[in-house]
């Protein structure tokens, strides 16, 4: 940390500093610029609050030097880390992983059209929401534990492995039953209770960044499932608020390189929520894979004009053929596989 | 809802939206424009999801006429809502409300402290944080159950009502024990399970705007809890995501008196984590206040250089005093009173 | 300045950092932490990019520790600025001073309707669009040099003096001859050569926030007018851009304070457009006096249903009435005159 | 547009609004539904303010239904529009068409350097700024109509042709001489007398999106130049300003097919001012490109380490090398071409 004094800081205020920054196991190097006093704090920052600083007197303000999340962070683990699910499925590592399924299960029709279509493509990993966090109280709120049980049968016949969303810390065992992959939404990124349930269930984790989240709140979101000891977590940029509204989200490619710098943790593109527009998700899924995601989250709806939820950012069969042709073409471009 | 066909739709388009719209139980009313044909959807619509339209073929958008929110809303309860405490502490219906305690529990001595500056101000609601959500696994989390009982015992010494961040759904019998005002904290708005839980506790709640949250969802988010049965709901603007990153977050000012106009529920402000700065919390409380707010929410700890968490951002208590006075004197101007 | 290398930054780029820092005529001072070490950059570090660090190899990032605007600062100049104008009129100091009038000037009838509402209150500020910048080219631009004329009569009746917009550097001689106080709008905020111009212009400028731009950079806009000769400069928060919809601009009042503790120029708000409407301009008015700004920009329009812009957000003669009373009580009531 | 009347609006206001409608020339269509009544109006709605109608009593709000631009819509000329310059270069129409160069002029070895280095790779368009928009007075402010001339002498050797910045109505006529294709820079973007200037010159523009300006906004300012009969525009996305911090600016990839479905002008992308880091240019150059953009505008110093200004995001010549390689892959891939 360097902590910033004010034009005015007397000689007792920087004494005073300097005294709680030792205090509490740091050392203190101080720089008297011709305007500024700074006093760098030395030592590993993370357990403290730049606020324990801040609320000094004459302190103008306080700069974070380490990132708060060191077992995310590529420092820590500079290797690229790869997700391995029973059915051989594997997330990052280079290759572009490709989970794909309806947004809410709706009925066993549905979900097996849906994966059909998908594992048609070579898609391994089949997503659905039995548990859907919904905004207004009165849409559709999912299928719950049957929905489970309809996934599971289902991607149990086509040999896929299910990633599907959690929502509370005790639906975790229930659903890790049926899951092999946990998904926690972007809603639920700063529900630590979640998070540590999630870490302690022993099963991969997809992680959503939450819609008004910065970059460094996911990492440390993820450093809660990783202290649990909980390695295998995966992160998706699925879109922020802006003041755009031409689409539903912004998705923030720039997120992209920047957290394959910053982690060794896969990176999934959600090109489905990130535009909620059908017709935008082949040409943001592109992108996320040029800008160097590990895979994307799709959703498929063998017939989008009858789903109960987000049909309008669904695909059809013959878009997500389509998306899946470009996929792998873009991929071979790029020196990687698809799958 | 009206829906907006776009300027290539064929009249067999149209034909089957106006179908769909029918079939769901509403009537079509059909407007055709030199350039854009729209459709008028007359109904409740507020069971149903647009994508259910905007997934139809020839579908440029769609555009809700009706706020989803219907509990929450002044066209279904016009006069304003007053929450009254078991202490006889009101919220609501024109008189500024104060609660005012320190960020997170730390010790008896703290926790007395802070009860006994606010309390020697009028203040009759105490708030203080047993279960802390923090940003990093790293960060004090507060003193769970033992925090609770402190809480309540100084709180009972004093004659005040207590109001506390609930996390999780497991934890709402237990804090409802100990708390007469339930909080739900910005990282939490839309975590729904939470929302139901506290919904059933029979306790007021202060629901505080997620950080990424619209009105329009934080209205969505009581309507969760209204949903339930429980009519003693409260919202709280406690800042926004921004560009800006001078303040930690962006009070939206212009929140208070939308909410007013949209809702009957008290609308309260919290300067304390909107700014992130002891010095700015008096001047945008009162701003609070001269908008029009029901009450403030405001972090004060007895010695804020040694608190463990948000000490930047709490005032002492000469500042808290300092506050009271202000608030007192603008209340009145206002023709309003302060408590 | 400070310089953060990356944890693998080797010697040799950190020796070529301080290198590059002292060939520009500072001094290096060198920390070496645990996982990173950091070079201070010990001089007036303004005139400089960070970017002429960042580019260096081994840098992860650059920190400011100065503010980049000198003469808009509270450290260069600690007393507050107070604008005078040629009626007696003034701005800043503590005084609670009011610019009001029409949108855009539309007719003589129009211009004197709005001028004599708002002088019968007090106010010695006529403001009014005679060049208005439109977002769309089929809008209403504004009668130009005309409408400078009616406002100077009607002005002159009253003995009031005019604010008026001026939008690109040609216009500033003839703006200037006819308005005592030239406006650069929010669109222009960051029209470096607009600026200049005002800033050679001799007449006072209000200088709006642009809706995309921090407060940082509203300073560093302020400081090319400054850096011209000219100390007449207020600023104006107007509202800026976020996710929220349900205003058209969210208003920024945590960034009343901040301004007033970062520089002594009279700070402004405008709660017409930051709201977009009248029903809200009230509380949002009042609002920001209650969080220390030192005046109001309001828009008034003798029969708002007729006016050709901004219609919406115009107060009528009975809305202004009443915002002025409410205005006068407030000041009073925190110990300020209102005008 | 569609008005929609609120819950207690009047029969009288009802009608009120329906005799403005129509007193403005349009028809008005009405319908009531069980909550609301809402009044469609039928015409061109394009030159019509719609606070016209929302600052009449009982009007809740007013949805535009047309985009208001016309001249720049997709609907008015379906086909893709393609740029063509005197040398033979074109932007728009499939290909992927690359500007690259100096982010400013600072001398002819410079300009030299960088002009070789993107020539060798087929680049036909040089890119440099001779007049620079900075945000602190003191930043180095461009070497004006010198560098044009250098700019201008390099690119004849070369054969390419020159696209710069101007920003001020004044210069258009000198940067019109020197330079084939004119910028208008996103602090520029709604400086609407510098938009009126640059489409009277007969020189096509690249228009980039201010960094708070929507999708929408862009293209009225589009419209401004199409108005004044210059078909030849080109739209940039180049990063928008939002929470995230980790980038200068948030590129908005949705935008790229956004605006592809919504205008048939090209659409640029800027990675280089996108993100401010030279080595998340290339990651986010071929997300532009794979999300459908038709050419990238970006920034290439032979030896950034030495850049008087943006060296941080500035390539050198090898990665310069590396990203064009990646860029023919990935418009191979595509079935596009590269140049």
């Amino acid at each position: 940390m360097v902590i910033v004094m004010n034009a005015r800081a007397s000689d007792d205020e920087v004494a005073s500093v300097t005294d709680r920054v030792t205090e509490l196991g740091f050392q203190a190097h101080l720089s008297r610029g011709s305007e500024r006093t700074i006093i760098g704090v030395i030592g590993d920052e993370r357990p403290v609050d730049p606020e324990v600083f801040e609320a000094l007197p004459g302190v103008e303000r306080v700069v974070r030097i380490l990132h708060p999340a060191k077992l995310a962070s590529r420092d820590f683990q500079p290797e690229d880390h790869v997700i391995e699910l029973p059915n051989g499925a594997k997330l990052g590592g280079g290759q572009v992983s490709v989970m794909a399924g309806p947004c809410a299960v709706e009925s066993r029709e549905q979900v097996e059209g849906a994966a059909e279509v998908v594992a048609r493509q070579g898609v391994r990993i089949l997503r659905g929401g039995a548990f859907k966090p919904r905004t207004s109280p009165y849409s559709f709120q999912g299928l719950g534990e049957k929905g489970l049980l309809l996934l599971r049968e289902v991607a149990d016949e086509l040999g896929m492995a299910v990633i599907t969303e959690v929502v509370t810390p005790q639906d975790v065992p229930l659903v890790s039953r049926h899951a092999e992959m946990l998904q926690v939404g972007a809603r639920n990124m700063a529900n630590f209770s979640l998070l540590k349930a999630v870490g302690d269930s022993g099963r991969p984790v997809l992680l959503k960044r939450g819609l008004g989240s910065t970059l460094d709140e996911l990492l440390q979101a993820a450093e809660y499932i990783l202290a649990q000891g909980n390695r295998d977590v995966a992160l998706c940029e699925r879109g922020i608020r802006t003041f755009e509204t031409s689409t539903r989200f912004t998705l923030d490619i720039n997120a992209i390189p920047v957290l394959k710098q910053l982690t060794s943790l896969p990176v999934v593109v959600d090109p489905s929520h990130a535009t909620g527009k059908a017709e935008l998700v082949a040409p943001v899924a592109l992108a996320g894979i040029a800008a160097g995601a590990d895979g994307l989250l799709v959703e498929v709806h063998p017939n989008p004009r009858e789903a109960l939820s987000d049909g309008a950012q669904s695909l059809d069969p013959e878009g997500f053929a389509g998306l899946m042709d470009s996929v792998k073409k873009l991929a071979e471009a790029l020196g990687r596989t698809a799958a």
